[in-house]
């Protein structure tokens, strides 16, 4: 089993996020780096988890001096191939195992991944307890929209879903945005390939159906398209779905970037002009980069855990860490019920 | 029932594309413009289906004076909210049925329509019949991206899908980018949550098993976030799924256009480096541009299909003709066996 650097128990009160410097594509370096950068942002303490000495250099190669950022030895990795039930019972000195234990204990507040989401998931589920009354936990990730924020559940946690699943996602996904964007009685919308009530999947209408009975303010179907447009606050739709929505939308984002840098590239007017739109380009972009997130946070279960993107930069970890406090001093978590 | 203004039997081989004057929301206007525009293009005929008054106005209007632009009456109008089903069955003098007939009876080599997709889908599949051994049509949409065409199937004729459809489509696909796009074993891809196999809902992990099987060039599951990375010749999904994909694409590209315009409108500056960026912003926001797909082709059914889409203006229903005739003279869809 793990052991602790700090063993002393932590006022829960207090701000204290455990960190996965062991998850994603540029562990442990990148997430080294955005712990250290969070840090500098706010009111809070950081306890890094994974093998100590390891993330000992990483912090002496970031210059960090304080004493706001600990470690948490864990000496496995759970990888990203690796299935998630199995991991969880065969790593139990992993990153995620040991940082989900140290937010059971309450030696942590928080916890932040960009590992394998379906072994954060299985791990919060199983370790901290899902909600009075939730059936499956769910993770939802808010879009900024120039025309509002529009959060959009569930995007991974599960890849099938019944349609009473989905109206329990509506029930939490409302509570989220009321308690972090103060929106009074948020929309909820279904993702559907239409907006009459008879379209969808067999399994998306019957959902439509529970959600009109729903205590919450249903609007019904919308399409992908009307996603950007500020029709709703809580966009609710399986876990497969969502999933292939938010990736998409990566995607273009990229391909936009992409094709902009090869065209100025040695073009010095058009580079000027990528200069001039600069802010419009990355408002509009920025929407689609995965970085500004936050990460996506699990909803349903006993405790604060957002899930970030699997390719996270620092800056990515710095917004999931920052992303993470917010939610803790919102009780965004603590007021779901299911 | 119908009365055609052309009673004569049309030489099958010659291109004659009865277009649905009354499907979409610019309907008759923008439809009657874009059948103007294409003939104008290239060598063919064009039959407006639809009321004989109104459209022979709606001609005036365009002051069309040829004679390859005919008409095909027909006084009922099946709308977007209508069951696809008791449409058929109690509008037969639709235009969408009056038009499917016309290609039945080999008085027409080809449909397009930009009216309700289930009765285009419905119609095609009871009146023409489906292709030997194939059990549900699917409607394919190419994606032109700067790093390659990619043909996403099912974009919306079956919102559940079960495994064994899903190969089928991996047929379908392969065969049409062959023929249209000249491509010596396409690629085929999955669209999933994750590229591992283990990765997705029960029938999309079913349907990845079964494609390893088939006699096609299958590639395994990709991400949303690949589409545009030219990964793929053929990607299959479900039509809920697929549908999805394509309206996020559109609404991320009409927010983008939408947020530059109004960051320009009355800054000369920006103005000037939009101008100058026109050509690469066009290239990227036009792959998302659903004017310029040409519409989906619906594949599985024996004759030549193409549905176009609902918010069509003039310029998305000349290339929807355009798509048809192309489909047609390269043959794509009578070489798919089920």
């Amino acid at each position: 089993m793990a052991k602790k650097k700090e063993p002393k128990k932590t006022n829960n009160k207090k701000t204290k996020i455990a960190l996965d410097a062991m998850g994603g594509d540029h562990a442990p370096e990148e997430i080294v780096k955005g712990a250290v950068e969070a840090e500098k942002e706010g009111e809070l303490e950081i306890v890094l988890v994974g093998p100590e000495d390891r993330l000992e250099k990483e912090l002496e190669k970031c210059g960090y001096t304080g004493n706001k950022i600990t470690i948490a030895d864990a000496s496995e990795v759970i990888e990203m191939g690796d299935s998630p039930v199995w991991a969880i019972k065969n790593k139990r000195d992993s990153s995620i195992v040991v940082g989900i234990d140290l937010l059971k204990n309450k030696e942590a507040s928080a916890f932040v991944s960009a590992g394998n989401t379906g072994a954060v998931v299985t791990a919060a589920t199983l370790t901290l307890g899902k909600k009075k009354g939730v059936h499956r936990p769910a993770l939802g990730a808010v879009f900024p929209f120039p025309a509002g924020p529009i959060l959009c559940l569930d995007i991974g946690a599960n890849a099938e879903c019944k349609p009473e699943m989905l109206v329990q996602f509506a029930h939490m996904g409302s509570i989220y945005m009321e308690k972090i964007f103060k929106i009074e009685h948020p929309r909820v919308a279904l993702l559907s390939n239409g907006e009459e009530e008879s379209k969808g999947s067999p399994p998306v209408q019957k959902a439509h159906k529970l959600l009109k009975k729903a205590k919450i303010n249903f609007i019904g179907n919308v399409e992908g398209r009307d996603l950007s447009k500020g029709v709703a606050d809580v966009l609710v739709t399986d876990g497969f779905t969502g999933n292939v929505l938010l990736k998409t939308g990566e995607g273009l984002g990229e391909m936009l970037l992409h094709t902009l840098w090869e065209a100025v590239d040695g073009n010095p007017k058009l580079n000027e002009a990528v200069n001039v739109l600069g802010p419009v380009l990355n408002s509009v972009i920025g929407t689609l980069d995965y970085t500004g997130y936050g990460g996506a946070v699990l909803l349903g279960v006993e405790g604060v855990v957002v899930v970030a993107h699997g390719r996270s930069n620092f800056k990515a970890i710095e917004n999931a860490v920052l992303k993470a406090k917010r939610v803790m001093e919102f009780g965004a978590v603590e007021a779901i019920r299911g």
